[in-house]
């Protein structure tokens, strides 16, 4: 359906929910008070925004989840706002399709004014195993779940006998260098430490923590001498540089380097990895937008003017990440930070307001104020007008500035709590499993990991998507099968939660498919055509197995002893 | 394996980290301090302590979800804490077995003294389809979920068109009358009051709220005339009384009541459904422990003298919602409270340990002080030393006893701090979907419902587990085809998001196993027998489909115009 448009009014309609979208949303509502014949409506798939930086610090439990998200509704209360995915732009018709609601209904939104603030997304396909197995930091979910995973392995690690489990599960893995990846690193330095006292059967020496980063510096993005001084406040606390190196793939206890390393880790973070949002490069393709290059290679994202107008596209804009913008430096483009992304977005809507009523348009000039990076416990470096700190005073900085930019007084009077009451406080280390969820995932192994281990108690089911296999002989030793797509393996572990008999390692870089008993049998159990196959195969592996097999789930006793 | 006894010291485990044993633990804490013959362990399946009477406000967004919970390390740091789950107690070698880390390995955990404070759990199978639609105030996820669920609706509400389902979308149905459900729904209340200035298309005259409760006096617990008082209160505020009426069933859209009303819903928080926890009916049952009757029922708990002990078993002991024990003001049975779990942990924690010391026990004596209940919006019903307060006052009793009853001082500062900014700020309506999972789950429909309708876009298949549904002529009519249990529907959204052709309707009760593409595509793709099985049925039903069928996932487009 294609909605009505209001009697003549402009529509400006923002796609995006990030710094740039809800900053040009912003300061529209402030140009266009009063004024009725200019509409304006925010699209984004969240109803609320992140306040990014500040991730790395919920990840480490410094500051509450909810307090570094505002409601998009309430930050904007002059726009419309629409909770919905955007799936294509018609430039012919004006109209964005987006899918709304339960139903995933597709409907038209028409604009006049259209503005892309999408950003960029994450994209790890060049990595295999790391879309399975790294936890990303860009949205509040990755910070929650990141959390809650650190802590849990503290618990796992308090109760864990063997030495070699006990280590990975001790084993911080952050790849990147960049802001992200240091801040990420440095604070959960931070939560671990302060914990630690609570878990005493962890050792700190037992604690490792490992930065791999593909440059010879860290903190690219800053003076050279500050990423020389955050490199060493790390050292000093115990993180393990890795430079000039990159990540190759990632397994559920692995991270693989370039350079032929191998971590073994429980908690693998990655930071690196940004990619061209897919709208953006679907309407570059097909629109016939221009797309803003980098030493003459082409970036997915759009060719904007000194007015964040889209190059020979009147009426279309772009803000932040998604868009190359002349830097006012003369240097190349603006860079993908939120300090730019805020300030374009001031000069982006003074030109659509300007654009409607037929007057003439400004540049964008902004000179960055300065750079900071906190490093956790009390440091940070900054470079501020010029001046470059580091340690307890850049971070007092930091604090500051960051406070300062949080949109919203509510919020920022709770972020000054949680920090006020976190220098008094120990850390939090409630481990919150908000959702105990079964469900069918993917798992990466590069060749020679267990997948199953001897002796484990298994509770799940292994289908082999891509790769190869081999079973070991019980107690160890030669290989007495090798197993290949679409075959599986663990179906043990369909009658009960037994030991397992062999272990079974990748030969080749796997990806398998791990099930839940339990949706494995609600599965079988309904489907008569899988009950066949698996009747059949246990039957050829498991002789006597399937009159067990009609046990109820509910049956099923661990078969277990006490040695 | 049977862990290592400390040489000669005396063990005390507690099983449960709720009220009683949290406390129960702490008091052992204290009275033993500086000794080192006994080593008290506590045992639980979460490493946090809920406070779970603020549950409700955490649902409601008063209060942040972490700042209701502790580590319980840190609540109790005189004890051993291991994070496992009981499989079973033996009490012939007095040892636990409990299953605990990644493995889920079975260990036995030796004990001389035992303390049951395993509380109770929710059992919904009485009434169909509530287990798989309905909400619980159980624990911290439930209210979590609750939370985030209901800002979604009112997301959804403002851009329904279809009169019906926002109708749904605004309708809030809790079932059970007690603090747990009272509380619920006036906060509940509050949340949706203060948020629609947000939603400017929803009015407020839309939204319903149904409280259903099988008496004919709200909050039983309480002096009847402070029932009363509440249900005028909360009917002032719109909430609409079901009373005397018992829920049968619920589906994803409706609640079924045994008089044969339906409300139609998608918001169902149940309250009731509380049941013996099975470990403690198992050890009941196979070590011949004394249960506790009600009126000559037996009630699933163990029945303990005045001192906690378990009758007749000696170094047995039970506290909190898993005892049955003598009400000191002669009056049949301890209510299942917070504040009685609090002192009888205290009397537990004594008489263990002048057990241990040969010395004589005491008897459990404690007289409520008071009781208190919450409705939302600055006001409560409460009994404080005989007085009876309803509105402001009593809600700021309950405000300042509930905060100084909240362990932990760090928690404490927050949640009045919490309280202090709520009277200021406007009510969080950010909507977290902190987990965006795709998994098997069943869905309950009764006779009538439609599962899927003609022309909604379907991305999920369904599996039929038990009873029948029968499928539509398009356009509206008769029924063209019956399925029941193994046979599937809504096969086509294995190929694309496309508009549903039919409406499928329940005929009888019907569970059905609801995929999504993405997994069902992965299992599909994988087992070469499912392939041939979903070949076969798509070229009966769909010819000309299987050629599509070959696509990988990310090749599939919308079909969908935009009409």
């Amino acid at each position: 359906m294609n909605e009505a448009q209001g009697g003549g009014r402009s529509r400006v309609v923002i796609l995006g929910g990030g710094f740039a979208g809800v900053y040009t949303a912003k300061h529209l509502g402030r140009l266009l008070e009063g004024r009725t014949d200019v509409e304006v409506e925010l699209l984004a798939e969240e109803n609320y925004f992140v306040f990014q930086p500040l991730l790395p610090e919920v990840a480490a439990g410094g500051i509450a989840a909810t307090h570094v998200v505002n409601p998009i509704r309430e930050l904007v209360p002059s726009a419309r706002f629409r909770c919905c995915k955007v799936v294509s732009v018609d430039t012919e018709h004006r109209t964005v399709r987006v899918s709304q609601g339960e139903g995933l209904r597709l409907i038209d939104v028409p604009y006049d004014h259209l503005v892309f603030c999408l950003g960029k997304v994450t994209d790890f396909s060049a990595m295999p195993g790391v879309a399975e197995h790294a936890f990303a930091m860009k949205d509040l979910a990755d910070a929650f779940k990141l959390r809650n995973h650190v802590v849990r392995c503290l618990e796992l690690a308090d109760i864990e006998a063997d030495p070699e489990q006990k280590q990975a599960l001790l084993t911080f893995v952050v790849a990147g260098g960049g802001f992200s990846g240091v801040e990420t690193i440095g604070e959960l330095a931070e939560l671990v430490a302060r914990s630690l006292k609570y878990f005493p059967r962890i050792r700190p020496q037992e604690i490792l923590f490992k930065l791999v980063h593909a440059q010879a510096t860290i903190l690219p993005e800053m003076p050279q001498q500050l990423g020389v001084a955050a490199r060493r406040i790390l050292e000093r606390r115990g993180v393990e540089m890795i430079l000039s190196s990159r990540v190759r793939a990632a397994s559920r206890e692995r991270v693989y380097l370039h350079d032929g390393r191998v971590l073994a880790t429980r908690t693998f973070v990655c930071t690196v990895g940004a990619a061209p949002n897919p709208i953006v490069k679907d309407t570059i393709a097909k629109a016939g937008f221009d797309e803003a290059t980098l030493g003459g290679r082409r970036i997915g994202v759009f060719a904007t003017d000194a007015t964040l107008a889209c190059a020979g596209k009147p009426g279309y804009w772009a803000v932040g990440d998604c868009a190359g913008i002349p830097n006012p430096n003369g240097t190349g483009l603006c860079p993908p930070t939120a300090q730019f992304a805020i300030r374009e977005a001031k000069t982006c809507a003074r030109n659509i307001v300007a654009s409607i009523d037929g007057q003439s348009k400004t540049s964008f000039a902004f000179k960055a104020l300065g750079i900071l990076a906190s490093l956790g416990q009390r440091s940070a470096v900054a470079e501020l007008f010029g001046v470059k700190l580091t340690g307890f005073l850049a971070w007092f900085a930091w604090r500051t500035i960051y406070l300062m930019k949080l949109p919203g007084f509510a919020r920022r009077l709770r972020v000054a709590l949680d920090w006020t009451l976190d220098l008094f406080f120990p850390r939090d280390i409630t481990q919150l499993q908000v959702f105990h969820h079964e469900h069918l995932h993917v798992h990466h192994y590069e060749p020679g990991e267990a997948i199953v281990r001897e002796g484990q108690v298994g509770r799940e089911f292994y289908l082999i998507v891509k790769g190869e296999v081999q079973v070991e002989a019980p107690g160890g030793g030669a290989a007495v099968a090798q197993l290949g797509p679409r075959e599986v393996f663990g179906e043990k572990a369909l009658l009960e939660d037994t030991h397992r008999t062999a272990t079974v390692r990748a030969s080749s870089p796997v990806d398998v498919l791990v099930m839940s008993r339990a949706d494995f049998r609600s599965m079988v159990e309904n489907l008569p055509i899988l009950k066949e196959y698996f009747t059949r195969l246990l039957a050829e592996r498991l002789p006597g197995a399937m009159s067990r097999m009609s046990q109820t789930a509910s049956d099923v006793r661990p078969s277990m002893s006490s040695t």
